[in-house]
Parts: C-alpha cells; structure tokens; sequence
C-alpha cells in the first residue's frame, strides 16, 4: 500500500511505493568497486603524482602540521572547475533573461594519499583530519564576499557521478544559495516563527521517541531514514543539540560525527554492498544569519535511477518504506 | 568560462560550464539500444502476449476504432503501480508528519504492438495514434475528482529509469500537483501580473528572433534548447500559438506536433546516437483555471550522471553550452 508523505523540510510531496521494489530491474547490482590499490602511477591524488593536480591550497599532515610534504588530506582546484575564481560577479537581471558570471570556486579535498582507502575504513584520525578540512574550507570560502553558499558533497562510485576512483570530496562556493538549502531556510524561518523552536530540534525528539527510523542513536548524534526518504535507505545524519552551521562543531563532537559516519556507511555497506552513493552536508549560509537552521549531512545510495516522474516533475517515488530500510538497517 | 543562467520558467539557477565536457568519463557511450525483434515471447507488451498485462483500458486500432482486438496503441495499469485507484484520499496534516493516502492511478501506455518499433521510425499515422491516446487518457484521468494533476513522461533505455524495452509511455494521475509544476505555474501568472502577457509566448518569440539556440521552427511549433538548459541536448518542443492544456491539441496540429517530436528525436539519433532520454509533457492542471499556462514538452537525454551538487542543492551543471549544443543539433 502506498503513501504520499511530505518532507517538512523540503516542503515536497514524495510516493512511498513499498511493492514496486518487485519490479524487475528495480535496483541495481550496486556493486560499483574499483580495482584495490594503494598506489596507481596514472591517479593524479596518489602520493608522490602532486604535480598531475593543480597547486595545493591546503593540507594537513599527521601530525596535524599546514601545507606539508607528509600530506595526509590535501586540498587542490578542481583541474576542470564548473565555475571559476577569476569571474567577475557581474549579472543581468532581466524577465526572460537572468544570469551571472561564472565566478565561484571548485575544489578537490583528496581523503587519503593510498588509493583505495575508503572513507568508511579510515583510522578515526583521519577522519578527523576530513572532517577539519571541511571546516577550514567552510570558513575559508564563506570569507570571500561573494560567495553565497560552499557545497560540500562527495560522489562515490561511478554511478553517483564520480569520474576518479581515488577516494575524495568535492566543495563547491557559489554566488547563489542552492535551491533546496534556500528551501530549507524557508521552512526552518517559517516554522521558528509558528512554534518559536527549531524544525529539526522538534523532528529529531519525535524521531528519537517514536523510534521507527532510527538506526545510531548516540550522546550528541542520529542516524536515521527520513520519514519522506526519497530513496532506498537514504540517511540523514545530524546533532541532536542545536548548531546552524558544521564550522562550528568542536573537535571532540566532530570526532563523534565522523564515528557515526563511519558506523552509517558501514551499516549500508551490510545491507547494499559497495553501491553507490552521494552525501551532501547541509549547513547554514554565513551571509544569511539563519539562526534558527540546523545543520545536517544527507546520505543517498543511489540503487534506482531519477526517471521521468522524478525528472519532470520534482517528486520521487521511494519503492522501499523507510520504516523497512530501518529495520534492514538495523539488524546489524 | 562559466555562465550562471536563471531557468526564468522553473524559477532556479543552472551553471553552465562548457569546459567540464573535456573531463574523463563525462559523456557515457550513449548507445543503450536493445535486441532489434518484432516480438518478444517473454515481453508483456508485445502483440499475442495480452494476458500478461492488467486489463485493458483503453485502445485505439488502425482504423481508430476503439477496445479493438486488432489494437495497434494499448493502455494498461501499471501492473507494479507506483499509486492505487482504490486507496482513499484521507490525509494527515501536521507540522512535523504529513501525508496523504497513496491514491492515484498508474497506467502504461503501449505504443506499438512490435517489441522494437521506436517512436522515432514509426509512421506518422501510428504518432498520432499515440498523442489522441495522451489526449484521451488527460481527460479521462482529470475528470476524477480526486486527481490533481496527470503526468505523462517516457522513460527510453535503462539508464533513463526504463525497466522493459517494448516502447511505451507512463501516465501517472496524482492527488498533488508535482513540484516543478506548481513553480511553473507560479512563473507564469506572476509574469502575467507583470507584464499581461504569456511567459512562454514571450520567451519564443525571444527565442525565434535570437535563432540562438532553435532546432525545428516550422507553421506552428517550435524545439529548441533552453537557455538555461539543465543537461547536454535538453530540448524544449512547444506551440507557437498560445494554449494551456496539451488536451486542447486540434487533430492537424496535433500530427505537426508529432512530426517535430520525431524530428527532433532524430536530430538527437545524429549526435548523439541512440542514448537513454526521458520526455515530460508540461500542461496546465484542469482544476488550477491556469489560463496563463501554456504547455510544452521537455526532452532531456541522459548523458551525464547527476551527482551531490544537483541531488543535494536542486540546482544543475551543464558541461555543454545549449549555443554549443544547438549548433550540433542544427548541423543535419
């Protein structure tokens, strides 16, 4: 039987259709694993081929140390970027014609120096090290004045749009917010002033108590199945206190994220395999003063394909209930 | 160099990144064609295979006759439907949970009674066959009550989501108007406000005396790739003259549409050979008196994999010029 739920914080529609996952065809293999090594003299992210990238930017060493010969993340442009540093920010703002310069800033953050050490078995250390890169990034990004919005997402596999095997994120500033991050500031803001308390603070209360779609609950963290996933075994990962923005988590909690992180992909990793998948951190806009958002970090296995429904229309159709994903899910 | 482009009809931005094309893997092989027969023993579609399929709705014959047993275009439920005829429309509105009940009705319309007739070659009879079967199903499926909106899309190759090979047509009547839809049809009567006039209207004649990026411009109807073009070869196929619903087509203008449609698609084969797409007709809800609405039908082949930033933010990257793109298109 289906159901059409709402996303309150996407504000759209979306069609939990649990029997079409009979279908034939429906998901995919998934298994989307490269060859594994820990060095391959073609790969421009291996250590020791820094001079197939562009400069460095950034990176951090084991010791913690800036700008190093003994990287451990590293943080390069993008060798062939969707927008460009040296633009100008200049726009036409016309009815039938609207647009800006191509000005922003693409980036390439290079997880490890080895080639195949995935994110989801990396040291904790390590994903200490990912995870202050992403902030430094945040911060130093959201400095620059005309920049709106950093979109930090990584694309793993093949099919979730990654074209290097070599384990890595991708940042992205733009002069624009996303439309699904202004979205949500529109509900956040709409819902502060109808309660005068935080949508997701109140949605994770509810999720926690109601306990359906939860699979890690730990001191400061949750890892859970929307209530309107879009698709199979989508998670939402975020703090269960009150903070707007992911520059702003302490290192001791940030060592708390990664591990419920990690924990996430390994349950998937049970359930699917080594399918594909996107995740997209979800943070407060500087600019913007959103207090009342909250950030979090979207995870999608990407099993089914975006047809024409979804394409045309906006809407998704999950052919997996997110109650039934939990509890797979869970039994690990 | 980038351009940062506004889509002025679905109200959000696209960058447009014509260097990104130069990166490995961008462009997959395109070629998703399947076994060249004209009947398939094991396909539920195919002429002789009836009693695979639900009961039939709706068919037309060669001579336009119709629930005929020599049918030459069949309509269907979806036998793994994404929504439910029988469900009842009772809703939960909360502000943390809401939904409806998954009511709704899912059809399949068969296109040909042969396993690889594509609607490409087919003879220009059978097309128009095909489009007063979309015309019959628009209203037949807006006259119920509960219906919001009637989606009609085609899913081509398996990497545009299709999971049978038989050419066919989805048609999906929802409670809810999709996403994308109700900002479209927001765009158009806020630019009617404005300016009196129709949005689309303005914007092809905008478009028709540029003649920057338009493929087809024939008596009655335009294709051409938008300016704000979401993928490589996205094409926008509309009437010249002003009208809301695609259900109001006369007969003439009807098979001129249908001609486009296969010229268009061929213009497509040229370039980029037989790869995946899918087609969305736009068209004004019955219910909503959107007057100011006038529909369109989108084609967007699938070339490239969307990936974090288009999943996570909304927004696209399109690593082809629609300039670019049109020239190509335009060269047969």
């Amino acid at each position: 039987m289906s159901e059409i739920r709402r996303d309150v914080i996407k504000d759209r529609w979306v069609i939990v259709a649990g029997n079409r996952s009979e279908r034939p065809f429906d998901f995919a293999s998934g298994d989307d694993s490269g060859p594994c090594r820990s060095y391959d003299a073609e790969c421009p992210f291996c250590k020791g081929n820094e001079d197939q990238t562009p400069p460095e930017k950034f990176s951090l060493s084991s010791d913690g140390e800036k700008e190093c010969a003994t990287w451990q993340v590293r943080v390069v442009n993008n060798k062939f970027p969707a927008l460009d540093p040296s633009a100008t920010t200049s726009s036409i703002d016309g009815d039938l014609e609207s647009m800006m310069d191509g000005f922003g800033v693409h980036e390439v953050l290079i997880e490890t120096p080895y080639h195949d050490q995935q994110l989801m078995t990396q040291e904790i250390d390590q994903i200490e090290r990912i995870l202050t890169s992403y902030q430094h990034r945040l911060n130093a990004l959201n400095a620059k004045e005309e920049v709106q919005y950093v979109t930090i997402f990584k694309n793993k596999g093949r099919k979730a749009g990654a074209s290097l095997h070599h384990p890595h994120t991708q940042i992205l500033a733009t002069p624009f917010i996303p439309e699904l991050i202004q979205t949500e500031l529109n509900q956040f803001s709409e819902y502060y002033r109808n309660h005068g308390r935080c949508l997701l603070c109140d949605l994770l209360r509810k999720e926690i108590e109601e306990d359906q779609r939860i699979i890690l609950n730990t001191d400061n963290f949750v890892s859970f199945v929307p209530y309107a996933a879009r698709v199979p075994y989508e998670l939402t990962l975020a703090p269960k206190f009150h903070e707007r923005s992911f520059a702003e988590l302490g290192r001791e909690r940030l060592v708390q994220f990664g591990q419920v992180l990690q924990d996430s992909l390994a349950r998937l990793r049970e359930v699917i395999g080594s399918a594909p998948y996107n995740f997209v951190l979800h943070t407060s806009p500087v600019a913007s003063g959103a207090e009342n958002y909250h950030w979090h970090l979207e995870l999608t296995p990407r099993l089914t394909t975006p047809a024409g429904f979804e394409w045309g229309g906006g809407n998704f159709i999950n052919p997996l209930s997110p109650e039934q994903a939990s509890r797979q899910l869970d039994a690990f």
